[in-house]
């Protein structure tokens, strides 16, 4: 790994969990927004649109629920060893999810609990799951027919029934602002390898 | 999505496919130091690497390899729609796991065949899986066990028996470099949404 790699930046993960509806891909995307707006580089892993992707076919049982996550995990363990900022959203639902998470990533992980009661989840019901699981169209909906843990010990916990998703984003974004700021390398720390590498290649093009 | 996300650069997709020991990895890590060099940010997807991770528990049948190759494209896939550079190697060895990396990417897959003829490969034999494979340790092994068709139409081909991996990643890299410059966006293009934003949270971390 070369430690220029997106040089005045430092990539941690930022594990958003909580209900359906609660705000993690809202506040997810506004992060994202924000963190470039201020020349920083991150990348979104949002478990509903990666359930079409790389974790398609995967149901939502306990134990495909725990690949779902061990997955993601793995991708954001991969950007973050490149430096890059990662916003992961996903309900991840028991403690048990998020120590696959935790195993993974190690000092990386930053769990950030969207703490929204039920009913209020329930009465927003954007997507109309909630509806859904209620007349059983939608088995082992998380908060439903399915056990949703709130999280013992979260690094940060953002409270978005009483508060904006701007404002729950602005908490998170000065919150992880101390740990992506790095000092930017000073020159003529390269390798001699690149060096090297770098003049056969500009005499190749010649 | 914001446009502005690695401004100055263009995300696409490497795929390096070849035999076993035919210096895609090599290659792959030679192309990510030389772009860092030249300030653009890459991302390695390495097809070894991800089955300890990502992939975990996949084997080597077919239908095995088709899913791993499915999963990485739409990894890469990702990261190409966040303006990152991808690399991928791995073997990728029927027409058909190729037609799943092409769908899933479009006109953003560039297939680079790293052509080594598979005695060259055998009597490198870094990892020692050729010898392992000719005692059926290993069963299924590209190239031994198990096809490797040649792709009738890449779109660059690299000589890996007759030229070194240095030589190799300068022409790939000459080849890339019209594909990944991006003009640099203007000041002034933010949408409003970002500029509130900033206010918004500047204004609360007072």
């Amino acid at each position: 790994m070369i430690t220029t790699k997106l040089s005045g930046q430092k990539g941690i993960v930022v594990w958003l969990l909580g209900l359906s509806g609660a705000g993690k891909s809202t506040i997810a995307q506004l992060l994202e927004q924000h963190l470039t707006l201020n020349g920083y580089f991150s990348i979104r892993l949002d478990g509903d649109a990666l359930r079409e992707t790389v974790n398609k076919g995967l149901g939502f049982s306990d134990d495909e629920r725990a690949e779902n996550i061990r997955r993601t995990a793995e991708m954001a363990s991969l950007l973050c060893a490149n430096n890059v900022i990662t916003i992961c959203s996903l309900i991840t639902p028991l403690n048990r999810h998020r120590d696959i998470a935790r195993n993974i990533l190690g000092d990386n992980y930053h769990e950030v609990f969207v703490d929204c009661p039920l009913e209020v989840c329930v009465g927003r019901d954007v997507k109309g799951l909630y509806q859904q699981a209620f007349k059983k169209e939608i088995r082992n909906f998380t908060g439903i027919g399915s056990s949703f843990e709130a999280p013992a010990q979260p690094w940060l916990t953002l409270q978005a029934h009483n508060t904006t998703a701007q404002e729950c984003t602005a908490k998170l974004y000065n919150a992880i602002l101390p740990l992506i700021t790095a000092e930017v390398a000073q020159p003529g720390t390269q390798s001699p390898d690149l060096a090297e590498m770098a003049y056969y290649t500009e005499t190749a093009r010649r």
